[in-house]
Formats: C-alpha cells, structure tokens, sequence
C-alpha cells in the first residue's frame, strides 16, 4: 500500500470513509439477493436515482465500467446494429473487444477532436442504412468526462441526441466520471442526460470514492424490457447486492458525489497550474475535470514514475520539434509525442495523464511538484 | 434488513467481522490498480492460495461465480468443444446461458445421482469424438458441494479427472461452496484440488462470508496462458482488486474459512435434526455440508416464507403419495414433490431447500422451528 | 463416384436432371447478385413459395439446413432466450453447437418418443418464466420429419403450436425432409405449416434433388424484420443467388418436389418390407418417410457398409437379449442395440440408418437385398 | 436475366461452360457427402490445390468469401486477439460484422494508401501486446486483389508476412480475386502464398466463372488442427461436398483459373483505355486487374445505370474542384467524389466501380461506351 497518492489513476484511490460507513451500516443480518423480493436496500438506491434523474428511468446495478457500457449499450441492439463512438473511447480501445465478444457487433470509429465526436461525423455511416451487407448503425457513445479529460457542454449533447433519434438511433453515455463532468459544469446530473436526450447511461462510482460497482440508467423505462435477463447472462448480477446498492445510495445522498468531484477536479486545477510553471512542460489541453494531459521530457518519465506511478497516454508519438523555452508545440494529432529542440538540445516529449482522486491534497500536488522540481534539475540539466 | 436470519440462501447473509475489518485495513491511501504492477495485496493474497493449493497455480480475482465458472471453463475450450455437466448444475441451470453466450459452446446434461455424476455417463459422449457434427467434449465440470446439498468424495473426484485426463478432457470443480466440502470431507484443500487432478476450480468465498469476488485457479500455470485477456473480455477485471485480495487473504488466514463453513455445516446438522422430529416433514437427503433439503406439505411453505423466505427447489413435482404418519416416501426421482396419502386425508409435498450460513446461530435455528411448529398447528390439523 | 447407390443418406444422391436443367437455364449471361435490385430470379422463386405457402410470409434462401435452423430461430430469440427441442434434434446433436455459438442462446433438450415432443413436456421449462437466473424459454423447435423417422400429425403440430403462442413462444419446423413428410401425410405443404401454426420453417432440398441451398420462411412478414442483416452476419448470403432460386423455382414447379419425395418413400417402403422377410433383422418402428431404422446383427454391418455405407445411428446401444428367432425385441430405449439370445447364440444388435433418395430404384432396392442374403448366409450361420 | 453484361461485379456474372460441365460430369449416383470417407471428389480437388500450392497444406471447402475470411482468420485467434487489416478491407466493411459475431474479436483498421496496409502501419498496436486492457494483434489480413482493385507485390507481402512473424503474428490473404492478381503479376499461385509467407488463404473462385463455394487454405497443416469442427460450427460444411470440390478442380486445371481472370483482366484494360478517351472522365488508380474506378460527374451515373447497374464506390465524397478540361484532379482522399469547376460549370464527380467478368467481352465494352457517349452527349452540355 502507498501512503503516498499517486496520479496514476482514480482508480488507484481508496473508498471514501462515508461509503466505507454505509457498507458497514448495510451489513448486520440477512437480506435478499439479487435485489430480488423487492430487496429494500436496492429500492432506497433506486429512489436515489430518481431523484436524481427522473422517475421514468430503469436502474440496473453492474460490477464495472467496462460491464455498464457493454450491457447498456448491448440491450438497444442487435448483432448487426453498430455503436459509433471515437476511437479514443474506452468502449473501444479499454475493454479487450468485450463489447465485440458480448454484443457481437461493430464499432465504428470516429476520430475525435479534443476527445469529443460531432452528428456530422456520423453522417457518413448513415449511408449504410439499409445495405444489407454493411452494419446498421444503431447507438452513438460518447464518454463524459472523455477519456481526453474534456467535456461536452449540454448543447453538444442535445445535437447529438437529436441526430441520433431523426435516424432512429440510440445516444449512450459513458459516464465512468460523471460526476467530475457534472461539478465541471456547475449543474446536475438530469441536465446533460434525462434532459439532453440520453437513451442509456454507465453510471460510475468506483473512480469517485466507491468500492466497487457500477449502474445502469436507461431513460424509459421500456428501453429496459427483459435487461434483467442480459445482465445475468453478462455475468454482472452480484448476489448480495446490498453492497452495491449502499454504496450508490450514500453516494447520491447530501452531495458526497459532488464533495468527491469536486475535490478532484480542484486538484486537478491546482496541479496543472503548477506545472505550468515549468518551462519544460506543457498542459496538452485545458484542465476541465480531474484528469492533467502535459507533455512531459520523456527522460523524465521513468524517473518520477518510481515515485509516482502514471501513465504514458500514448506510445507512439509522432514527434515534432519544439524548442525548449516557451515556443508553441505543434502536438501533430491527438496526443502525440514531440521532439523538442532548442539552440542546444533535442528532447523527446510524450503526453502523460496524471489524474487527480477524491482523497488528493493540495499537501499530495506539493510533494509531487517538489519532486518533479528535483528530477528536472537533476537531469535535464537546463 | 433483516433482524432475523433467513434460510433462504447463503449468499442472504452478510460480512464476517473479519473480513470487513480486513476491508477496512487495506483501504486508506492508494493502491496499484487491476493487480498490475506487482500490486502487493494481490500478491500477498496469491500467496496464501498458493499455500493452499501449492505452487504451480495461476491465481484471478474476478466478480461471481458465474464469471468464474464461465471464464475458467472457456479458458479450456474453443466454441467447438463442450463441457459435461450435471443436469441441475449452476452452470447449467442457473447462469441463463452465460456459458452459451461467452463461451459460444454446448452443454452436455447428465442425468446426476444424489446431485452427482459418474465417468461411466460420460461415456456415451466419447462416440462423437472425431465426428465433425458433434460438438466435441473436453471439459467435465462438477460442483464440490453439489446443488442437492451433497459432496463428491476424494476417490469420486480422482475417478472423474483421470477418466477426463484419459480422454484429453479436463476437469472443472465449482467450488460456490467449496469451504462447506472441505470441512465436512474433514480435509484440506488441495486433497480435493490439486492432489484429486482438478484443472481448474471455481473458488468461491461471496456465500461464507465475503462481501464480493470469486477466484478462479488453474492447476498448472501454462493453463492459464493469456488468461488475463479473457478475464477483462469477459468483463471481469475489478479496477481496485485490493478489495476482493484483503478478502481472500483474510479468508485463508487463521483458518477463516474454516470456522465460517463449520459453523454453517453444524447449523444445517442442527436444523435437520430438529426438523426430523416433524412426522409431517422429511429430510430429502443426508445433510453433507450447509444445506437442507426438505420435503414439506404445501400449504405450509408460503405460511414459513412470509416470515422466513426459502426457495421451493422444484416446482415441476411428479407427485406420489405418502402417508402421513412416518411411512417411507418413495421420493419418484430427484426433488420431486409427494402426495401425501394417509386414511384420513391426502397431502402434496414439495422439495425445498433451506441453507445455513457462517452467522446462523442455535437461537435463529429454534426461532425458526418454532414458527414451524406453531404453523404446522394452525393448518395440518393432525 | 459411385454406380451402386448407397443408403447412407439421402444427401449422397445427386441433383436430379430437372433440377439441372434448371440451373442450366438460369446461367446465361449476367443477373443481379445477392438477391438485390429486384432480381427477376430471386422474386419469381418467392412468388412460387408464396403459391404453395400463401401470401403472408418472408422467403430467404441461405445455404443449408444448418444455418436454415440456427438463423431462423435466431431471429425470433435474444440470446437470453432458450429453444426448446428434443434431445435428437439435429439442432441439438449435429450442429455442432452452431445455434449456441451463433444465437450465445441454450437449448432446453426434451427426451422425444419416436422422435417426436409434446406440449406437455415443455411445460415444466415455463417455471423459469420471470425467473433472472434462467434462460426464457422463447422458441419450440420441432423437426419435420424428424431425426427417427417418424412424423408429427396436423393435430400435433397445431398443439404445439398453440402451446407456444399461449406462453408468449414461437413454433420452428426444420424441414430439412419437408417433403418427404407431405407426401407421407397426403397433404400440402401449408396445411402443416401456414395452417398449423408454424411461425419460422427451414424448408429444405438438398436432401431431395437439389445441388445446395435452403430457403428460411416465416410466417407472418413481421417476423422477419431486419433478417437480411443477419442472414449476411451468419455469411449465409450467396452473391449469385440465381443459383439457389432457381433450383426451389424448379423444385416447387409441377410437383418436382412430390415426384421425388414420393419415390423416396415408396423405396423406403420396398426396402422395410423387403427387410422383414429376414428374421436376422427387425425394422425398429414403422416407415413413414424415406428413412428406415433397422435393427441388425452387429457383425454384419462392416460387411455390408463395405459396399453400401449407412450409419449406425446409436454407438452406445443398451443391450437386451432377443430371441433369435422372431420374438419381440425390448427395445430398452430410443434407438438402442440389443443383445440377442436363443437357445444356441448371443447376438449384439444395432439400430442402423438406412435412407432412401430421389434416385433411388426398385432395381437399388434388390441389389442390396442381394447382397444382405449372401451376407447373412455367410455369417450368421443360421 | 440479362442478356447484356453489366459492369455491377465480378458476382453478376454466370458459370463458365467448363465449370458447368464439371458440375454435371460429378452429379451421376451416389457419393460421400460432407467430404467424408475419403470422398474421391474432395480428394481428387485437395490434390489440385496441392500442386498449386504446395504438399504442407490443409484445404476446406466452404461456401462464400465472408465465410473463408471469418473462419480462416478466426482459426488463428482467441476472442481477445485482434485482426489488423485496411478500413476499406470487405472483412472490416462487407461482412455485416460476421467476423465480430463469429470470432467475438475486435478488428483494428489502418487507413489503405491505394488499398493497400504497410507493416510500419501495424507498429502502433504493438504496443498492446501485453497489455490486458487491449485486444491483443494477432493476424494481419491483406485483400489480394484489394478492394480497390490494387495488387500487392511479392516484396509486399513477404514484408507484411515477415513482420506478422516476427512479432507472433500471422498474415491472411483474402483472395476473393486472387486469380486477377496471379495473371497481373504474371506468376502462380504460390509465389504469393505459399513463399511468400501467407499462413492462411480465402481462395475465391465465385468471381471467376464458378457457382459457388470458396476455399480456405491453411499453409502448414498445423495450422488447421480441429479446424473441421470450427467451419461446421460455421455454418459452412456442405453436405453435397462434390459440387464445391469439382468446381474448384476443374477450375485449377488446364489453367481455366487463368484464361478466365486474364480475360476479365484484358477487358479492364481495354475499358479504361476507351473510358480515358472522354475528358469528363478520369481513371482514380491504374488498372491491375479486373476493375476500374473512374470518376465520373454525378448525374450521368443514374443515366447509365438504368441500362448498366454499378455501384459508386464511395457515398460521402469529399469533394473539391476539378477543372473539366483535363485538370488533375486532387482526389481528397481515398475513394472521394469531386467538385468540377471550370471557368464555366461546376460538377459533382463521384467515384465508381466498374468490373469486368470472364466473360465480358469487346463487344461489351463498345455497346457500354456507346450508351455512355451518348449520354455524355445529352446531359452535360459539353
């Protein structure tokens, strides 16, 4: 275990002592499995949400992301339906082609621009509507947060929505940290789902303060005929799903959801402010949730991950020259790596993600910095 | 929540103490993610498997049971291949086709004996080796405890894994209840695993006592090769493993494991005691490890399940009649339902299943007999 | 290639002279592929289905009775659904789990008598109706003729289709020998299918003249919504189409089908009565169609299959004495072999398959006859 | 039917009168079906495709293109392995997700120059390897003839073999059209198969005079292990085997596979050569084998299809100016339409496919023409 916090993830975080108490106060004696019996500790959960998002919703309890986005999206189609989404998506790049095994189906691919994708890029795919030989196109994912820690405003939800049901499609959402999205744009969570057009939605807790545990939103509640049926299948029905319930009803109780978010989203600001102030790096893009793209020396990368595990967010860079003090980076595509170059030396850079918890201090951005300040004087020898 | 202990199933139950203080222990600061980068807990908790089961396993932590029969078995077979099972297993039964689905195979039913099958009824299906039409069985999957309550003995399970290893078939043990086994059997686990020839085995701990998490062990680290990948296809990689590792280390330390199963077994001994002492009810078969199984007049069970909710282990009875007083039933096949016939008045049995769990006390058990006994005042009129 | 026709199926046999032709016929120049743009070849075959089928029904050739099944049930189930049928179907024994690694659906085996299922036998699987951890029983699949032969009555057909559409379930014919069972029956095609209830029929011909190709009906157009997409998701659409439509146009034109079928039968008749007068043999149940089951002594089977090959059709016999000469055989199960018994000898007998075709002809017939004479002469010592 | 060949595809096209022979010179009496017991036919074909290809293969018969990709490749993978292959390749595009659905794997797509991949292409996903989260490389799959009418050349496809190898990978060809592509490079079949490292072939032969059937050869028998199992499982095993098998034997004798692709070849030739005699027109790539892609202004294609169908090749171009008289037009990207625009008139240009058969003739070409002349004459106002 680390007493240090690292930025590696937000997944890498602990369980916030509120959840930690509900699932010790949801313990003692029995109580029905499977939700089934009209379980009373999944129907309190399930209330929560309605609260949250409206009454006509259906309320599915998963064990993770990847499971949530698979199922949800899963149950709106068949196997020769596709599901468009940016090729950056975590549906498409993070779950080992379980969508693909699961589901059966094709996802298309959209390059995305700062982690989002547009109607007008789905456009092209249309004109497969009714070839028999291609695809259907069926449901639109996208992730809010993206996976490139960037935010759709509500209007970019609505158009995309909106484009999705005049072509008889789906919008899910892939909402690992939506939480985080939500904090970012200072509403609620009906705004940019219930109210935006959202057909189904991956509610995700675990990288915001939860154990383990994730749910499933289908707006309509007829949307959600028989789902019970494929999520067991899909291996995602816990037995003593109390656990799972607890978690999310404490979660979405007295704002803890947005006291987590927040807190990471901060320190995800305050971090990228100092790191700013090195001249030798550079925020890849605006910081708008808990997540810090900066291209970073490449020399540099292994030394701080001794201390401070993190990913690099892409391995193959395709490196352009930089020079050293100041100038502008031509990042040459989503991600890539560059290399610098000044009067004097040549440096390769690569883009790295640091993410910000819940539980990340201002003392956990200091300690980091600090040391981040001592690797660069020692090595980069500027 | 329930203040009284049910008999429902033992996944009704909740957290051992210990396991939720084990919980509690590994969560503060920030832990490796997914089990990679040598994360400690999971290491730690491998090892204590390992001290079980020996060295040469391959360890995976993933959600349920479900998952873990699913995955461990597919690891083993192509889609063209089939695994041979009990007619009334979990796998068959009650995964609603997650093994057709994930594993795209068949299911070979046996017709079990007291829950149990032998080579000699796999037999038949060696015929459609080599023939192209026929799927190709490769796997024979057995549950240690069985669904009837009842327990394969070492020399069974020796018996079934050489007949397998005979025939280039591999051998899976569902081990949902598998603690249960060990203590009634009075051994260890690696003469019912590693030394009786399983190939790989469904550990199960969510029923005695764990919050959540199943492991599936293979016997033999080749067989594991890549396994990892169909563990994340499957939707089963868990981003904070540490929780479900503290709990399987805690589990196996100290005996644990032990001291829950025993407590349930003694419980399931104490319970079927007493419940012989009804001429109006009858133990279906000798009680092995937690559960009993109980023939029961009708009308009695939804009186009993308001209060305390079981399941009715067949609802399809082919009836007989018995007499009331103490003749023996002649029970016309596995868990079927009775007509019960004396002089005066004629009766319908059904076959239910009432499970003991690690926090079922003497006290629960006398509540719950009676409750029985007061109803069986009430509404049999003897 | 061989002169001597065989018994061993009636997918040995060739494609029959009016059938060729028509292929013949519809090659010239160039034609739409894949059935598109209203392809002249395509519509007029549907046109001639709907002549003998009526008018409410979607036609879809494919290329065999396999993907005939396990598309057409597949179209009416989500994968969670279960399809129920009987042990020897050969949707469940010789597709080599086709339909679970296609569909990701179970199939719910019921143990036939003479082959055939009935309602009430289906009945203990709608328990499972609601139930989360168990397939949804969706699709009744019955064959037509079946696997042993035999043949299901209109009366029989209309109660299990009314069974199926009282519990929300749909009726599947594999008619793979749909002809020869129309003309056993003395009726039309529609009056067991359109009539009875049938809602998806695999309608086949390759068994009875054709060279390949088999066409998928449903009944009802709303059945087969979007079906063109999974028919090319289960890479059974053929780009030149002409040449499946036009063997069916062919085949359902002047009674083709009822000549061919017809002689088939007939010869199946000549050949069980033929079989009979040898007390060696005994015909295992009463010919209906174009196949005969007969029991034989063991050891003259590789004899005879030396010159004529046919199948024994159950490997794993459960054996019985029988008397040597003309006493009753106990046939101790659906298609088992016997051990024989007279005062003076033991004999093991087996069920074997023989089938009759298109081409077959008295002349066949007596060759064969021959040659089982001067092999039971040899052999068996009477 | 048409008496008038059109230009739609190399599948609108009939079966060449030696194939059609060999059809019926195989259908007299009975034969082993399935390709069972050494079916002679089968044998005979294998021992065709031996000589061609070489002694260490394994050869399967089965009915289409998308089946021999789907099942060829599939045999080289696990669920969680991936194809990497070009976004315009039929395996990615064309097959309705067959290869998602069937092999339960993601594709990954690289962006074709001129249809074809390159090995420093397929470097990024390298980077998966390992790395559980990722769908792990496994084949790399080439279409030979691509679906742009390119060719690879030896040198190619050794160096996309070599790097598949050495990085525990495999190489697929497609060879739907490998016939067009043998003629064009003016060789055989195995010196861009067999030595040049292919590991398995989809070897097409419906495109070029053959009914239907296509075959998938594995190079290095290992390779092919259980693989009977997995083409029943398919979908794809053909009871009547003899007519596949005659198909493909007669078609790799005498060299009927090449007077057929050669002719198709030469007509492309000679209709590109009279198409670039018209300056609204222009050829988008040179022609290799049997199809040309031209670009041609967007109402003339509706005119000319009513006589002669053919697809555009690509419904969302990207358009840009051309300048009608003789200008290079930038093409924007592969396959895109254009906007031209001369000092007078802007017109749309779309890309179209059209394709010649082995039976297309001269006379085809000029009444083409012809009809195109004079449509060009009446609509565009030249």
């Amino acid at each position: 275990m680390h007493l240090k916090k690292s930025f590696a993830s937000d997944n890498w975080s602990g369980v916030c002592p509120e959840v930690m108490q509900a699932l010790q106060e949801v313990n003692p004696a029995h109580n029905e499995a499977y939700g089934e019996l009209n379980d009373p500790v999944t129907e309190a959960a399930i209330e929560k949400f309605k609260q949250h998002f409206g009454e006509d919703i259906a309320v599915f309890f998963v064990y993770n992301g990847t499971a949530a986005n698979v199922l949800g999206v899963g149950q709106l189609m068949r196997s020769y339906h596709a599901v468009v989404t940016a090729r950056t998506a975590h549906l498409n790049e993070d779950e080992c082609a379980a969508p693909e095994k699961f589901m059966g189906s094709k996802i298309l691919e959209l390059e995305p621009q700062e982690g989002k994708i547009r109607p007008g890029q789905v456009e092209p795919f249309l004109n497969s509507i009714g070839f028999q030989h291609h695809a259907q196109p069926k449901v639109i994912s996208i992730s809010q947060v993206t996976e490139m820690g960037t935010i759709y405003t509500i209007k970019e939800i609505k158009a995309l929505a909106d484009f999705a049901h005049c072509h008889n499609m789906y919008l899910h959402m892939d909402g690992a940290r939506i939480a985080n999205a939500v904090v970012s744009l200072e509403t609620d969570f009906r705004s940019i789902t219930t109210d935006a057009g959202v057909d189904v939605l991956s509610f995700g807790g675990t990288k915001n303060g939860l154990m383990f545990g994730e749910v499933i939103i289908f707006f309509g509640k007829e949307k959600a005929k028989d789902f019970a049926y494929l999520r067991k299948q899909g291996m995602q029905l816990h037995s003593k799903m109390r656990y799972i319930a607890a978690q999310f009803d404490r979660y979405l109780t007295d704002d803890l959801w947005k006291k987590n978010a927040l807190q990471a989203n901060l320190m995800a600001q305050k971090l990228a402010g100092e790191l700013q102030k090195f001249p030798q790096l550079k925020i890849a893009q605006e910081v708008k949730a808990n997540g810090v793209f900066c291209l970073m020396p490449a020399e540099l990368i292994p030394q701080l991950q001794q201390d401070y595990f993190f990913h690099i967010w892409n391995e193959s860079p395709e490196t352009e020259y930089v020079n050293l003090v100041g100038e502008d980076t031509n990042k040459g595509g989503e991600g890539n790596g560059l290399v610098g170059e000044d009067t004097n030396k040549r440096r390769i850079f690569k883009e790295v993600r640091l993410m910000c918890s819940w539980d990340t201090t201002e003392e956990d951005i200091n300690n980091f910095i600090q040391l981040l300040e001592q690797k660069i004087n020692e090595s980069l020898a500027i």
